[in-house]
């Protein structure tokens, strides 16, 4: 194999299985949490900076959602992990970013993993790496930084007329789920449009420069990656359908079905879209060739009409002693008509050949 | 990721679970709805505009069949939903347009969502989204808009004769199923006879215009779309066949596995057009490639046989004070001999080429 | 969608099910029932057009076997199909010459449905959809048209030594199956013959008509077309290999998983052929690519050559009144001879690149 | 369908099941028997051509190997499978050299069909349909004709200090198996390096004649044969493993999971090499585009350079009466200067777009 | 087939199951053992050349890895391997460099054979087969060489503070394959940026050198082999998982499951990166279209302005008598003004169909 580094060290330490280490975009930030605490007659939300605010859930009837922004902030979060009882491998998927969206199941929680798409305050795509920690009363959420597609959720709990604050820690884990998996929607209806504007780009432009090519294949990979951040969401969701931890409901099911027929059609809509981007490189490629033939045609009609034409003129310009032609009186213009004649059959020609 | 959002803003509101949000197209007409009750010796057909007639259900001995045109009539459906006490997810989705085909399983009743896909008066394919409930003695179906695919149906219904006026909502729940099913088939055989035609213009034309690829590539796009309608139905109706709701005949399920063939064969019907779709694109670029060939060989033999001749008559064209040939009495004609015999070879080496 | 319905119309009558609909190709010819009566020690052949006819299987101690021609005759097909107590349904899939193969187990006998493919006389292919009724000591089959690939069978049966004497009905149906499967070994054969003869003539044409893809296309779809017709008849045969209907006999189910290898190896045949003629395109339109390499090659050094050349004469045909060179005695013969320098040169250059 | 029968005829006799007919290369040598007798203290080998010879396996505590060449002779093949009583269906199969690879199970014996890939003497690639009969104390295999890759495992046998010698009829089983798929092993290499060698050609190639695309589409339609060939053994020896036959040995077991490891390890260099001969192609046709290009330059460049220089010295070949700059003294100095600072400038205009 | 081989013979020597015979590269370095002895309290590490103290591991209350570089020392190694009393089957496949990844259990300890990929130092990727035979309180490791990923580990065994002095061979074992998972991925983030630059690269390159077509197919070939030595760990990894051996602790499956969604994610970004560098000869076939298409319009545009007008020019270049405008006082400047408009209005022409 030819495979060779370049520059960079490819050289990783193996660490200890267990060891925390945050792998996401360089940030400096503190942590930052968000306790909201509620059941069906009360309501109370929190924000702080110290870790210990993140211990006190009160467990006494109430449901407490922690959410703890700010994965680079490592040693907080191992502080966290060990008053929650967390696995070691836990602590260490919660950090890294890299972890594919995954459910593991413990004696007293659940551990999912996500990833979170939506559009920032500028609009560009963020992908952000989400842990969540279900318990029997308590969910703790762990993000990469601030802003989420949380807010409209906070707003229905704060309202006291939801269906959510009647229900326990499982609902809230629904709907938490729910939410990502409604933002996943908005996404690749922003990546059909795009893909419709690129097809429609590739039908009207009509320079021939690599930014296309370029683009079809940044969409390309754009799929590919957006495809692997959601698709493992969908057995995730199909096996926390079937868990048998006992804090779930049985009537929670019903929404994690509706859940799962959610994250099917994304997962569909995702595998349309791909084999969209795969065939405009198909026709990007017969458009470009659909233009060199136009080309092609403009060259051959003028080289053939003009050619042959350019030829005969050259035969009058030879110096030849005796060329009875050109001593004729109206030789010059007897010739002009017949290269006039040669000139429209020649176009005749090509008009039935459907090149004009 | 570039993936950026333009201009539109694709930030949607995470809604409740259960909150009714129609997405169909925008329209303001009124709800209509239509009931049907029968047995075999009676048949009573109304039509209303009042919700509380939807309430109507005799349930003694008779089957009654009530049709609700209309999602965009949120509360009205809503209303519907309560009186036959149907779960929060089930009225989502029943005016959630972009709902795919799937089935629920409730204590009373099943929850059927399909796609009715039917030329318009107008000719104009048309996606319908249709929810069906169906319970122990009645069914509800619920459509988007007006026009639907079931007149044939409601004849056979109204006139004595038919197996269905002996049978019970089952029956007519499968009858309803079979409609569907029959009129795929009349779209894909449109869409088959749609492809033929590409096909034929494709080698005939003789333009090579961007339009073709343009054509291809919404077909692609159709055939993949009507695919995503239809194939979850294939599971649909097998899990239909596996329910044990008590109100399924055992002799229905014969029928039950006949449309199960059905759609099965619409599926492969699908998967054959898509396979001819995506190699027209491969056969264009083919014939794309052969009219270019088709143009370098007409521009190739002009070229070649005037350029030479044209360099020949530009020497004796030179003005060089001793050129003997040109004082020779018959260099003249001996030169144009020359060139016609070069004009000849040319055209016998091409020919001996076979590009003429 | 930009599916549009042009002037046909597709709107099928949706008819009630078990309805007999023909859709086959229009034809009026009248039934035609053969009968044959054979145990051990006797052999009796009929023929006849009458219905009634059709009733009239012995069953003591003597396998029956009654084809029927002609679908197109729905009125009789059905009053055979009520003198047997067929379902509904299997009527009208016995009619239904686009119904897929399948098989269908009901309490006293089998129904399969399998497509014919064979050559008729004049040596085009032929595909007809044939039914087959097993039950314990007859057989129907009903075809669509007279010509079948049965009569090396008959005459199996005719003749007083095969096997096929001593066994029942289960025996002949697998007889008949295993003629179906034999005779599809040849189609193929046919096809694999053809796929070849085409590539050899993409390799040694030398014109680049439309005509290679259109055969190309052609043989796509066929294979398409084959592959449905004899793909679904695997599963068909794998579960009658595991049918428990009682009139099966156990040393029938070591032919009938023979017949299970056959039809196996059919459908890989037919996976090489579909893979083979995919990858025709794409050798076609290498060689296409190929020739315009030649045809540009010829064009580049013709130009190549005679451009420059043009030019230098070019420049000695200028009219200035003082170029010097002119009026040199040799500067013709110079002047000729630096030409042929750079032609050879040229022709240097260009078998140097391997271009000639 | 357009599949029309050329010349050749494909109707084939439907012959009654278990009718023995040869279908491999036309021979007319005579049966070849060789028997082997071994026990951990004898060794015997007997070759022979009377087909009684072929009866004589001993039993008493010895393993009898019978290897018959010659699968032409159907009737003598028949009367040694009477002689150990075969299944008339097994016979067929023995001597069916298209038969794909499969193993039956009967009660007192397993038939195996494989085929056997070698080098032959001359070095080309010889496919052969093997059949083998596996009892308690005996195997019999059936090859097409002379020459096989047993040779090792025999001289292993002959050699008293082998693990063979102490074992039993089935591990002579694995042991034949074995040597099979080492051989593919060898067959796949010489596979390897083809395909290697033919990238290599495409890439130091310089001319473009369709020999190359003609050889990439026999390495795909080879690599296709191969995996037909090989691809069903993996089934079997996982069939094998799996049988409960009595005359198996528990610690063979282990022997068939080896070999299970092997062949799939023989089925995944197929498809690694199936995947490189796809892409052969693709690489040829960039290939043949980037020469096409390189073409193209040349001629773009030539004549961009040569065609305005011929127009500037075509005006001052004209023959108007006042050309004033055809009298200047210095005019033809002047004019050849600035054709050179044109041609210069052209070439650096070349240069800059890197085309030189 | 026309498979020939070439030169080199393929007729491999089909040995005795259970022989050993090296297949890596050829090598002559003497064994080199190296033994670790710990547990929680005691630590010590040797290093040996003779193969006696491959046999020393103490068993009481410690965990020994024995790891054993030089597959080439086959008498050494079956020496080894008699000690520890290891199948014959399992001897060879340790010293067969082409063995697959894969799991074996035998009663008394477990045989796993997995591939190696390292950066050597010179930086160049290496693949190594690497076998482990892990029993209850040892851990045999066999190497090809020298150099492997292990250093970390061992170091982390050397502190006492690491979980791994606490837990048993089990643990040991989980320990080894993690750093192998661990490599693997800086070994695909070394392909990604591989992948990335190759992209750049084709963007940017003008050249239209057949170096790119090569190296795409190169990695290809790397991606193909990449995923053919990694894929199979995953369902290794999947059996230890599921393993009732008696040593493996409950506990170290939770570790074996983190493994286990390593090696998913690895797989996943090979099919991500395999997916991307299909596309990449797609890319690059459009971006040499797009040259060409470049390369034709300079040609066309200037061929299409000077070929008139020298045209032109060759008109007034014959020496007919009668050419009256040759006499008029202003014909010289009145023809070059009406060439200058053509010119300009070829040039208009060209930039209104945006080829300018």
């Amino acid at each position: 194999m030819n495979l060779k580094k370049k520059k960079k060290s490819y050289k990783v330490k193996n660490l200890s299985p267990g060891t925390m280490a945050y792998r996401g975009k360089k940030q400096t930030t503190a942590i930052s949490i968000d306790i909201i605490n509620y059941n069906g007659d009360s309501y109370k939300r929190e924000h702080s900076n110290r870790v210990e605010d993140a211990f006190n859930h009160k467990g006494n009837d109430q449901v407490t959602w922690i959410n703890i922004n700010g994965l680079n902030n490592i040693k907080e979060i191992e502080t966290i992990g060990l008053h929650y009882e967390l696995h070691p491998l836990t602590l260490e998927d919660i950090v890294n970013t890299h972890q594919r969206p995954k459910i593991d199941e413990f004696e007293n929680h659940l551990y999912i993993v996500f990833k979170m798409l939506y559009f920032k305050d500028d609009d560009q795509l963020t992908k952000e790496h989400v842990s969540m920690i279900v318990g029997k009363d308590y969910i703790l959420t762990f993000q990469e930084a601030d802003g989420d597609v949380f807010d409209d959720l906070r707003d229905r709990i704060n309202s006291t007329k939801g269906r959510i604050r009647m229900r326990g820690a499982d609902y809230l884990m629904y709907a938490i789920l729910d939410a990502i998996v409604d933002n996943y929607f908005s996404v690749i209806e922003a990546f059909g449009d795009k893909i419709e504007e690129l097809e429609r780009h590739i039908f009207e432009s009509s320079t021939s420069s690599n930014e296309t090519p370029n683009k079809i294949q940044a969409l390309k990979q754009d799929v590919l990656k957006i495809r692997r951040a959601i698709f493992p969401l969908r057995e995730v969701i199909n096996r926390l359908d079937k868990t048998d931890i006992n804090f779930l409901e049985i009537k929670t099911h019903d929404y994690l079905k509706d859940l799962h027929d959610h994250i099917i059609q994304v997962c569909e809509s995702i595998d349309l879209y791909r084999e969209m981007v795969w065939s405009l490189m198909d026709m990007y490629m017969t458009i470009i060739n659909n233009k060199m033939n136009e080309v092609m045609k403009v060259l051959t009609i003028m080289a053939s009409i003009f050619i042959p034409l350019t030829f005969i003129a050259g035969i009058y310009g030879m110096n030849f002693d005796h060329m009875p032609e050109l001593h004729t009186k109206n030789g010059y213009y007897i010739l002009l008509g017949a290269m006039a004649v040669i000139f429209v059959l020649m176009l005749f020609y090509f008009r039935r050949k459907k090149w004009l």
